[in-house]
């Protein structure tokens, strides 16, 4: 198999690829804390999984948290999965690209800490806001790098 | 160009492309169910679409429960894309890597059977369980083999 | 580090990097779309986030539909952003594919605008449709080239 698209120091895809899996985790844990909370509450989103004393119900204020956290996750986990890949095609700065992907590794940790778990406003807004413009600078980084030459 | 990050045996990519390929034809027919449901429930999401004899709503049960599968879908399809693609880097036995690919490949078919078009509660969950725990198994793999040298 | 699993031409690889950030950085924009509809309408989902003279409500017409929006493009952009990286890897002719990922790009940008911004159904459709059958496609595409030999 022949050659591919571009060059990534070793140390910036060794980064990528844990936070990336770390990341991974966390969204997939989201599922868990749903089910534990549908579990706690009786409050299920099928008829046929409705156990004894639960109920069909969309409203649960606890259930819906944990939710939007999981949709938030997705909002912005996911494209950020695409465009920090991107990135490392940019030839940047290893030691700047490790420590922006662990950047956003913790806030998104941080983001769902303070949403789902101890909610806390302005933690939540800023953990989220690292995350996004983060997120808009590495793909500027990639418009900047991959713009069509002259 | 030059070389980039790893090496991935071709079998492997091979099979990653294909259950990639299926997964996400997989997922956008899940838009096409949704749109058949609106249809015949005459129920749609926005003023602008609404039918003659039809209606906005957001609480038809056939059309929320395609809805269901499909954010599902998204929950849990899409970060394994990520992590799957990642699996690959880390020098995975072939066959199993190719198997496990097509294991996720057949349970997320499964899950979408059981959820949206013969609800089956047991059987959906098996599936889902399957393709969750797969996943992170992969992720696994990626934590272990990415983790800093000491 | 050695190679990997097969060859993209750099121009191809260029339009699909700089495509999948413009589309990255759409999405991302929804956030921001939504956020200022909730401040415009004083409708929030989470109590802590309430501003004076606000309230939590998930039924506001105007936010709600920045969100349909915004979950269309994770339904739609996200598997594309998978599929459309494979399919690079099909050796596809280089003026199809780059302007392939300009089409798929100019679409979900003019979907958006028909849905969230001014919304017309037919061009809105129009739009998805665009990019739902060209990433069906490019799985296809996709299908064909990795294939098991027989």
């Amino acid at each position: 198999m022949s050659v591919v698209f571009g060059q990534v120091e070793p140390a910036v895809f060794q980064a990528y690829a844990f936070c990336t899996a770390i990341l991974g985790l966390k969204m997939l844990i989201m599922s868990i804390l749903t089910g534990l909370q549908r579990g706690a509450k009786k409050v299920f989103s099928n008829p046929e999984d409705v156990k004894a004393g639960g109920k069909v119900a969309y409203n649960d204020p606890d259930v819906e948290r944990v939710r939007r956290a999981h949709r938030n996750d997705m909002e912005n986990i996911l494209p950020y999965f695409a465009i920090s890949f991107l990135y490392m095609f940019t030839g940047p700065n290893v030691t700047v690209a490790v420590y922006l992907f662990r950047l956003v590794t913790a806030v998104r940790i941080g983001h769902t800490v303070f949403h789902a778990l101890v909610p806390v406003a302005k933690l939540r807004g800023l953990c989220w806001a690292i995350g996004f413009f983060t997120t808009i600078f590495m793909a500027a980084q990639i418009l900047l790098h991959f713009r069509l030459a002259p």
